[in-house]
């Protein structure tokens, strides 16, 4: 017996929302910040391990320089909420060694395990702080200037910062800006087994969305891909991965 | 002007999703199926790029494999619908070099955010299956047997398997299944900045679940994070994050 009991409001939200980088000074109150991590706790963690740990930055100062080292993202010190999603190989390890167990250090594996298990919960709280007309933006920028940040939030070796969001209510302007055009289901999916896209196909995905091949791809490629602060992630995340990789990959 | 417009059905979904790995023979309609994968591609993405590919995986032989390589868990064989999503370094790199651009060979940061990107839309699908009454269960194994899920499902060196999800109907055994217990919120959440949890803390957060520290922890410790198939795990994501790290790390 199948009961399909489609629920039209969130699949709705779910394709309404939209990032939000303006907010209105107005404070998210204490008991919806708290249902918004409640909701984050409840998503699917591997083994029921919970494998993050979530900062909530309160501290303007903290605010002030994730805004800099975040590439210069003033509005990240003007949100009322900014949660750290840590994919964290540390606390856990601790509770094992605890107990009296011989645990082995955090591998690749280990990590991106709790990555999983961070973004997973950082997008449950997107999707209940639109349902509670909040606005959200993913900051990826939260990787950068990795001494700097991992000085200020005090991260250990086996912490990594998988997820940063900003959230808060969004401006009249943020409401009325319209979301951008996804990419077609025919250039995302793929039956059974990877391909490359052909030429046609690339040029036809970015048509799809009303868009100039020869014109936007070289942009994007330049304004993200080959950006000084896509450098400057790869630099980082290189950085955050080595503890991880002892012993290291083969040079 | 602050309308939280909280929408309890929304929040209440989130909070009663629990994973499901035993499904109804009943198919998922094809427009249940088209609807689950575009709220993953409205789902938050960097840059609006969906620096994923999904692969819908409909073959039963490829399901029959998967259930083999996947810690060897038949539910996969008999799930209605299998997705993989692809953290995908390939797909628009191809688009920009097409474009002309001379573009870098992908980096852990690039990997790292495509991995974001596949494991927030994942998520999106987990949060609309169960409004559409449809279980779910993520397959951390996907990244196991690395040499022969590549080969099988014609992965590029660029392409890595940030997520796994089986989809169906709830048999009834699992819809009354009880939704295990979370740490609680002071385990999990800290302000400003991160810390080690004193032992204290750490037996605290598996006493507030019921959960004897001296019997859990280590049967936990041994039967998941020493266990072969995280071991596995990790010799294989190592393998996988090998292209991404090339110049490799000093040694």
């Amino acid at each position: 017996m199948t009961d399909p009991r489609p629920t039209p409001a969130t699949i709705a939200e779910l394709k309404a929302r939209k990032s939000v980088r303006m907010f209105t000074p107005d404070p998210v109150p204490d008991e919806v910040k708290a249902d918004l991590l409640d909701c984050a706790f409840q998503a699917p963690t591997a083994g029921n391990q919970m494998l993050y740990t979530i900062l909530d930055v309160q501290d303007q100062a903290i605010k002030d320089v994730l805004a800099r080292t975040c590439d210069h993202q003033p509005f990240i010190a003007e949100a009322p909420v900014v949660l750290v999603f840590l994919a964290d190989c540390r606390r856990w390890l601790d509770a094992y060694r605890l107990s009296g167990e011989t645990a082995h250090e955090p591998g690749p594996a280990d990590l991106l395990l709790a990555v999983a298990d961070a973004t997973i919960a950082a997008q449950n709280v997107v999707v209940a702080a639109h349902a509670y007309g909040l606005g959200s933006c993913y900051i990826g920028d939260i990787v950068e200037q990795r001494e700097e940040v991992t000085a200020l939030l005090n991260l250990d070796p086996y912490v990594f910062p998988a997820a940063m969001l900003v959230l808060g209510y969004p401006t009249e302007h943020q409401l009325r800006r319209t979301k951008p055009r996804r990419f077609p289901a025919r250039a995302i999916v793929l039956t059974d087994r990877y391909r490359r896209l052909t030429p046609d196909e690339l040029r036809d995905a970015y048509a799809a969305r009303g868009e100039d091949f020869d014109r936007v791809v070289p942009a994007t490629c330049r304004r993200k891909y080959e950006s000084a602060f896509a450098a400057e992630m790869n630099r980082c995340v290189r950085d955050y991965l080595a503890p991880f990789l002892t012993p290291p990959l083969a040079g």
